[in-house]
C-alpha cells in the first residue's frame, strides 16, 4: 500500500512519482470505505483526490495556507495531513468534522461550510503574511458553484488590488450540489469547451503568422483599445477583474496540475488556475449519481444502495407535494431555491411548473429580493432555503421584504440541530433572526400534517411569513390534533391547570413526553402547540395567566432572542409573577454529531426537562 | 419657467425637445435650491438629471417600472412623476421621502435604500411581468460603486437565462460615496477611456480590411473559439455574463440617452447600457467636493457652506482619532471599510498607515470574512460599518468571526435612530442580530470619553467584539464617570435602591434625566450604564435584585431580541419578582424625520418615561 506511507503532513513528497495514480486509487478506495460506513460527503471528495494531491506536492504546510471553500471536499487533505486514523469517528461526536476546523489541525487555517467564503478569507490571510513580510503561500480552492455567490465576486474584486501571489483553484465540475445555473456557468462552460491557453495562444497567433500581413494585424490589435490578449485568454473575465487566468487543466491528472500550479505561485499578484474535474470520479454510483452522492448516509459500497432502506416521508418531502398541488390551484404562486431544488423538495414543482420555477444559483441574498420583486409584481413567492444559510439574507429579508410587507412565504428547512455537519450548519438562530424583523411572522408546525396546513394558510396572507421545520423524517403522531390554522393562534391540545408547556413546532413532540411524566407524578398539565412564534397568541397567555402556577416554553433554537424571551415579556407585561422556565439551546455553537446525541447533550430529553420543571417550582 | 409644464407624470412628453436643456437646468436650479434648505443628497441627485429625463422620455409610468439602486438619486424622478410641491417636506416626519417609496407613488414600483439591491428586485418584477405576458418596460438604475456589492453580481448571474427585455442603466460616475475601488472599478475606467461601440467596431473591421488578407482574419476569428466580438465591444465583462452591453453614452446628453435606450429596449433579453455622468453636475462646489455634498444638511447655495457652521465632534471623529493612536502603537491593527472611509472616520488611519487599511468596496459580507481571515493571520482588524449595513454582513459574523472565536471588532456607526434617510437606515436591529450569536460580545459607550474607552480596552481582547455608537455629536456629560473599562461589568453612576435604571450607551443620557424627575418625586433611583449588552452583568443584577422594587432597562433597539429581553430572562432565572420595565423601539420600522421627533414618538421622552414606571410601580 502506498498511502500507508503518509502517516503525516508532507509524507507525500517522499512518494515516487511513478506511484501517485496508485496513490490517488488507494484514497479513493479508503474514502469510499469510510464514508460506506461512516456517512459523510462523497462525490465532491472523490473529484478532488489528484487536485489535492498536486496542491499538496506544491505547498508546504502548515507554512502555507489553504483555504477549502464549502470545505466538505476537504477529505483527501485531512488524509494527507495526518488524519488518517480519524476517519472512524468522521462527523461523529467527539470525532473528526467533515468540515475544515482550526482547533483540529494546524493545516486546516480557516474554517469553512457556507459557501463562497474563502477567497474573502484566504485574501485577509495573504494581506497579513504581505503585511507580515511572510512569502509563504496561500492558495483557496473554490467550487465553480460558490462562485455564483456575491461574496466570491467581492472578493475577486478587491483581489486585484493585491500585488502578491494569491493562487485560486477553480475546482470545475459544472456543479453545486445541483447542476449549476446562470451567466457564470454559462460562461465557464465555454471555456471548459476551449483549448488549454497555450494551444489557443499558439493557435491563433500561427494562424496570423501564416497569413500575409497577418503579423501586422497582431501588431495592430496589440495597439488596438483592447489588447490581443481578449482573444486568444478564455478567462477574459477573470482577466477583467484583474486576476491573472491559467487552464483550464485536467483535474485528475496530477503532472499537468503541478506544472501548471509551480508556474502560477511564482506570479506577483492574484492567479485563478481552473481546473476540471469529475463530481464522484472513480466510483461508478458517484459518477453517475453525483447528487444523491453528494452528502450520504452509510451505505454498502459495492452496490451503491443505503444500508438504511426503510423508506420515511420527510418534511421536505411533503412541502415538495403541496407546493405542487398548491401550483396547480393557484397560477400567481411561484417557487424560488438557491441551488438547492434536490434538498429544499422544489424539483417536484420545477417539473410541473418551470416557468414559475426559480433557481437563482447559490445567491441567498439575490434570493430574497428577488422574490420581493415578484411579489411586487403581483406573485406569492415562495423561497426554500436552509435555516442557517438564510442568514445570509437577514438583510434582504428587512429591506426588501417586510419594510415593505410583500407576500413571500419563506419555507426555512433543516431548522434545529441538524447533526452531522457541525456549527456552520445548525439551524439554532432563525427564531431569534427572524422574530425581531417587523412585518415580519413565524410559524413552526408540530408535524407533518400542521406543516401542509401552514403552507397551504401562508399562500392566502398578503404579507411575509418564514415556517421553519427540522431536517428528517416528518413526524406523524398527534394526529389526532386537526385545529384549523387560525392567524396567530395556538392549539390546545390538552387544558388543564397549574403547568402550562407552550411548544414551538418539533418540540411539541418532546413536550407530550414531557406532559405524561408530569402527568404520572400527580400534575395538571396544559399542553399548547404554540404555532406562531410571531405574533405571540397573547390572547392564550392571558387565559393561562390566571390558572397556571408554572408556564414552561420550549424551542429548538438559542435562548437569546428566541421564544421564550418573548413570552416571558409579554407575562412580565401582565404582571405575571410566577414560574416561567424557557427550555431552549444554551447560547453556544453546536458541534457536529448524531441528532440524538446532540438533543440530549443540550437538554432536550424529557426525563431532564422535567427535573428542571420541578427544581423551578421549588424555588 | 419649462419646469412648470410638469405637474404630472408623463408632462415632459410634452415639452418642447429644444427646451430639454433648459428643463434640466431648471431641475437643477430646483433641487440647489430645495436641499440646500431641506438637507439631503445632492451630488448624486445632480449627476442624473438628464439621465432621468431620457428615461422619462422612452418609458411610460406607472405602466413600465424603474427601480433606482439604493435610491438617493431619485430626486428628479419624484419631480418628473407629480411630486414636485412635496420638496418642502423632503426628508421631514411625514414628509416626502428622500428615497423610492411603493406608498408614496405608483410611479415607486420598489423602495431601496441599501446597495446593489436593484437589479434583483427589477429581475423579480420583470419576470413576474413575463409570466403575466405583460410586456412593459422594466428597467434598473444602478451606480458603479454598487456594482461592487456581490448581490448585483448575483443578479447579474441570474439575469442571463431571462429571455425577454431589461434594461440595466449602469450610472457610472466613478464613486460610491467616496471613490471606488477594486478589479471592477479599474475595469470601468478601461471601458469610460475606450471609444463608443460602433466606432470601435467599425474602426477593428475596417483595419482589418484593409490589410491584404484581412477579411480572412475576421472570419478566421469569427470562427475561432472566442469569437471576434472578444476584441470589438469593449463590455465583454457583462457579455460573458450574458448581458449585451451598449456605450458607453454621454450621461448629460439626452438625445443620444434617448437614442441609445430606445435601441436597448428593443432586444429580447437583459441589456446594460454603460452612462457616464458626473457627480455634483452643474453646480461648482458639488463637482469638487462629490463626496462632502452626498448627503447633506441645509447650507447656503451661493456659498455652499453648511448654515449650521457649529463645529461639533462627532463620535466618528473620536473613532477616527483613537484607532489613529492605536495604529502606531500597535502593528497588529488594522482597519477595513466597505466604501465608508469619510463616512466611519477612517480616512485618517488610511493616510497614516495605508498598509494596514482596506477599503473592500460597497461589500459588507466580504468585509466581515476577510476581517476574519487577517484576524487568522495575527491581526486585529476593526471593522466599521454602519449599523443598517451590517445586517448584510450578518451570516459571515457567525460563520467566519464568531464559531472561529476571531479577535474582530467591529465598529458599528449609525446605530439607533438615525434620522432623515428613514426606515432603510435605522441602526434598531444590531442588539438583537448581534446578541444572540455565540462568541460575540457587545458594548456601547454613554459618552465620547467612554468610546475611546472601549476601542482601546477591544483592542486587547482575543475575541470577537461589537461596540455600537450613534450618528452625529458625540456626548460630553457625564465626564465625571470614569470608571476603567472592565470586561462585562457595567458602571455604576448612583447606587441607592428602589428604582434601578440600566441604561445602554446613549440612553444613559436619558436615563440620568429620568433620574432626576424620579428623584424630585421623592423616589430613590440606582443609575447603571450597561456598557456590556452582552455578555450581562450577572453579579450586578444579583445585587440588584434584593434592594429594588423596580428594574427598567433602556435600549435604542427594538424590543424583540434586545437587552431588556435578555436582562428580564435573567431576572426571571434568579426569581425577581418584582417590577421590570424594558424601555426600547416598538418592533416597528420607523420612518424619517428630525431625530428629536423620532425620539419622542418612540417614547424617548424622559416625563413619559417616568410615567410608565410609574405605572409599572402601581401595577
Amino acid at each position: 500500500m502506498v498511502l500507508e506511507q503518509i502517516q503525516q503532513v508532507n509524507d507525500i513528497k517522499n512518494i515516487d512519482p511513478k506511484d501517485y495514480g496508485v496513490l490517488a486509487e488507494e484514497i479513493r478506495q479508503f474514502l469510499i470505505d469510510k464514508v460506506s460506513q461512516t456517512g459523510g460527503h462523497l462525490a465532491s471528495n472523490l473529484g478532488v483526490v489528484e487536485l489535492t494531491i498536486a496542491l499538496h506536492l506544491v505547498m508546504d504546510f502548515p507554512k502555507d495556507q489553504l483555504v477549502w471553500d464549502v470545505g466538505h471536499q476537504s477529505y483527501t487533505h485531512k488524509l494527507l495531513s495526518g488524519r488518517k486514523e480519524e476517519f472512524d469517528g468522521l462527523r461523529k461526536y467527539g470525532g473528526m468534522s467533515g468540515f475544515p476546523k482550526r482547533r483540529e489541525s494546524s493545516c486546516d487555517c480557516f474554517g469553512t461550510g457556507h459557501s463562497s467564503t474563502a477567497l474573502s478569507a484566504a485574501l485577509g490571510i495573504v494581506n497579513g503574511k504581505w503585511l507580515n513580510k511572510d512569502d509563504s503561500l496561500v492558495a483557496a480552492v473554490v467550487g465553480d458553484g460558490a462562485l455564483t455567490g456575491g461574496m466570491a465576486f467581492e472578493a475577486l474584486n478587491n483581489a486585484a488590488s493585491l500585488k502578491r501571489n494569491f493562487l485560486i483553484v477553480l475546482n470545475d465540475n459544472e456543479m453545486s450540489i445541483s447542476r449549476n445555473v446562470g451567466g457564470m456557468s454559462r460562461y465557464l462552460t465555454k471555456m471548459r469547451a476551449g483549448s488549454r491557453y497555450n494551444d489557443l495562444k499558439n493557435g491563433v497567433v500561427n494562424t496570423l503568422n501564416k497569413i500575409p500581413g497577418g503579423d501586422n494585424v497582431i501588431r495592430g490589435l496589440k495597439k488596438a483599445k483592447s489588447s490581443i490578449k481578449q482573444i486568444i485568454v478564455p478567462g477574459m473575465l477573470f482577466e477583467n477583474m484583474g486576476i491573472t487566468y491559467l487552464g483550464p487543466v485536467d483535474g485528475h491528472n496530477i503532472e499537468e496540475m503541478v506544472s501548471i500550479f509551480k508556474e502560477a505561485i511564482h506570479l506577483p499578484h492574484p492567479v485563478l488556475v481552473h481546473v476540471i474535474t469529475k463530481k464522484g470520479k472513480g466510483y461508478p454510483y458517484a459518477e453517475k449519481f453525483p447528487a444523491r452522492f453528494h452528502g450520504v448516509e452509510p451505505f454498502d459500497s459495492m452496490t451503491g444502495k443505503p444500508l438504511n432502506q426503510k423508506k420515511t416521508v420527510t418534511y421536505t418531502d411533503l412541502v415538495s407535494k403541496k407546493l405542487v398541488e398548491l401550483g396547480s390551484e393557484r397560477k400567481n404562486l411561484a417557487a424560488i431555491t438557491a441551488a438547492m431544488a434536490d434538498g429544499t423538495g422544489l424539483k417536484a414543482f420545477r417539473r410541473h411548473f418551470p416557468e414559475r420555477f426559480f433557481d437563482v444559483g447559490i445567491a441567498e441574498e439575490h434570493a430574497v429580493t428577488f422574490a420581493a420583486g415578484l411579489a411586487a409584481a403581483g406573485f406569492h413567492p415562495f423561497v426554500a432555503i436552509y435555516s442557517s444559510f438564510l442568514q445570509r439574507g437577514y438583510d434582504q429579508m428587512i429591506h426588501d421584504v417586510c419594510i415593505q410587507n410583500l407576500p413571500v412565504t419563506f419555507l426555512i428547512d433543516r431548522a434545529g440541530i441538524v447533526g452531522g455537519d457541525g456549527e456552520t450548519h445548525q439551524g439554532i438562530f432563525d427564531l431569534s433572526y427572524l422574530s425581531h424583523i417587523p412585518n415580519m411572522h413565524v410559524m413552526a408546525p408540530k408535524n407533518g400534517w400542521e406543516l401542509q396546513q401552514m403552507i397551504e394558510f401562508s399562500a392566502d396572507v398578503s404579507f411575509p411569513m418564514a415556517i421553519r421545520y427540522p431536517r428528517g423524517e416528518a413526524y406523524t403522531g398527534l394526529e389526532e390534533f386537526k385545529e384549523p390554522i387560525c392567524f396567530g393562534k395556538s392549539e390546545i391540545l390538552y387544558k388543564e391547570k397549574e403547568i402550562a408547556l407552550i411548544a414551538a413546532g418539533n418540540m411539541v413532540k418532546l413536550a407530550e413526553q414531557v406532559r405524561k411524566l408530569l402527568k404520572e407524578q400527580g400534575h395538571y398539565v396544559t399542553l399548547v402547540n404554540a404555532r406562531f412564534v410571531k405574533p405571540l397568541d397573547e390572547e392564550l397567555l392571558d387565559r393561562l395567566i390566571p390558572t397556571h402556577s408554572c408556564i414552561v416554553t420550549m424551542e429548538e433554537n438559542v435562548l437569546n432572542g428566541g421564544f421564550g424571551e418573548h413570552v416571558l415579556r409579554y407575562l412580565n407585561s401582565r404582571n405575571y409573577k410566577q414560574a416561567f422556565l424557557p427550555i431552549a439551546i444554551p447560547n453556544m455553537y453546536i458541534e457536529h454529531g448524531s441528532l440524538d446525541i446532540l438533543m440530549q447533550e443540550n437538554g432536550f430529553e424529557a426525563g431532564k426537562i422535567v427535573r428542571r420543571i420541578q427544581e423551578k417550582m421549588a424555588e
